[in-house]
């Protein structure tokens, strides 16, 4: 394993320190960096927060801004940060509006920010919970009961956070960001495994002419491992699990978000943007909105997910918002 | 080598057609893809042009739009582009104001756009060049005569970019983009090789716990190979080549560019932000601009290049000043 780092024990600090100077005009840390906040919060505006293990960046600290995030907590790499961090990251933020928890379908951040809920709310502050799953390559895994939260989250969180800037309450938008998990999904496939900082080798292991299929952004186990297809046939695959899923659309318009997973080029995401236009076009569905990066990753690993969120008028006029955040920005 | 692609003949034809679509609101496609264009073009604004081999991306065509180019030129990867497609590229977006080419110091590059200057001028177009050549690793390389110009291009297509929408005319952008590139010195080191898909393997060979010091946007040899050591010494080592090379500053303001090679995940690019502010901050030098991200890349390589550019008021306020591209915006 290769990295630019110095020790394990203080990559996340220094990162975290990295990016908080760098987006200044932003973003600041807490207090012992338990969570990366808003530079200023809109009195009277519903906060929203999210957060989980670290090594999805820019997922969630770099989603933190106008028109989304008002906080993001981060745990050490794929380890859910704390009910200390996520209590801590509440009182920062909540104005007094209520606050929004947008959390990942994993077993320890869906416990973690529960216990959090339950202590904010035991100090008389409101607090409701959207959890995503939006990843239908597996009906469980290892790390979460029922499905993954993947690249969906962000669609969540741009989605409600641009609702929340147009002063929606606390019910309405736990509301909204159900209803947006609902009609997205998700799917990956990995060429290459990721190596965690602190372990030091690859969380698993694939041959030179191997992928994981429906692979989760920790490199979890996906639906099976095959050899290397063409991007026409993967992007197939893909979109048939995910169309499969999705209730009927009542419109024709969707948002395509082709997200890398850290190791592969910009190059390779334009492709597969090509090869799903095609097939969703001639199945009659157009891509109205995309999003086309490395926003969800799992460190370097190599590969890409495909997400479908199915749009209506309202949903488009709150994707197109204005949002200003490090790694978001129109 | 994986690659998520159909065939390597079609690969960059197919990613151009998937980006065109995805940014259809900026950008559009020239004819046989011989450019990248803005959709919109300003009557009477001098435009600017680059493009150079593919591979980099999001550089250059990433970076077509509002307050950047108006056009860019994909070459097959790590191939410079036609004389032909720069004359159409010209032909396309010259208002009659003149046309200002940016060309990464690269023997092919420099050479084809040469050529299509000559052929422009030749038909009454006004044309200027800036050659970038930020790279202080090597004095020449195995790709150029001179110095290479490889980050800190972005940084002159964007203050030049941002002088040519306040309507600046031909000759002073070509001066201003000079003096950019005379205050912007980069330096890169690589954990990784990349692999070009036509050619299937490895640009270069690195062993499990070595790196290369001073390589190039194409994984050419840099100063030389050595263990990889902390982020810390890294930066240290990166920093003091570039700050050896720079003329003595007249303030004592920068803009620090941590960008990495494509492998990298964007934790370890802030951490570099946080190890280079230290250095930086003790030798007197203030960050006052940030930019951090894999915005010219080399594939699929790991690492990361450090560009700086010594900042006055004036090259601040272009710097700050609006720009709408699909991979920059402000």
């Amino acid at each position: 394993m290769k990295r630019l780092m110095n020790v394990v024990e203080t990559m996340l600090d220094e990162s975290l320190d990295g990016f908080a100077a760098a987006h200044s005009d932003i973003v600041e840390l807490g207090s012992e960096r338990k969570f990366v906040r808003r530079r200023t919060v809109s009195q009277g505006k519903v906060a929203l927060i999210s957060g989980g293990g670290s090594g999805h960046e820019p997922l969630h600290a770099g989603f933190v801004g106008l028109g989304m995030l008002d906080a993001a907590c981060p745990g050490q790499v794929f380890t859910s940060p704390t009910p200390d961090q996520m209590v801590a990251a509440i009182e920062a933020v909540d104005t007094g509006a209520g606050v929004l928890l947008i959390v990942k379908n994993y077993e320890g951040d869906v416990m973690n920010f529960e216990m959090a809920a339950e202590l904010a709310a035991a100090s008389d502050r409101r607090v409701e919970t959207v959890v995503t799953n939006d990843d239908v390559a597996v009906p469980k895994s290892t790390w979460s009961t029922g499905r993954r939260g993947v690249a969906g989250t962000l669609v969540v969180e741009k989605i409600v956070g641009a609702a929340a800037e147009q002063a929606m309450g606390l019910e309405d938008l736990r509301d909204l960001g159900r209803r947006v998990n609902e009609r997205t999904r998700s799917f990956g496939v990995a060429l290459s495994p990721c190596t965690v900082p602190a372990a030091g080798s690859p969380t698993f292991e694939l041959a030179p002419d191997e992928m994981e299929i429906g692979v989760g952004i920790h490199g979890e186990p996906g639906r099976r491992r095959t050899k290397l297809g063409s991007a026409d046939a993967i992007a197939e695959e893909m979109l048939s699990a995910i169309l499969g899923d999705l209730p009927p659309p009542s419109g024709n318009k969707c948002l395509l978000l082709i997200n890398g997973f850290g190791g592969t080029p910009l190059m390779e995401l334009y492709l597969m943007v090509n090869a799903a236009r095609r097939i969703l076009g001639d199945r009659g569905i157009m891509v109205s909105r995309h999003l086309t990066g490395s926003l969800v990753t799992s460190l370097d690993m190599a590969g890409c997910s495909i997400t479908i969120t199915l749009l209506d008028d309202r949903l488009t006029r709150l994707w197109d918002a204005p949002v200003k955040t490090a790694s978001l920005s129109w």
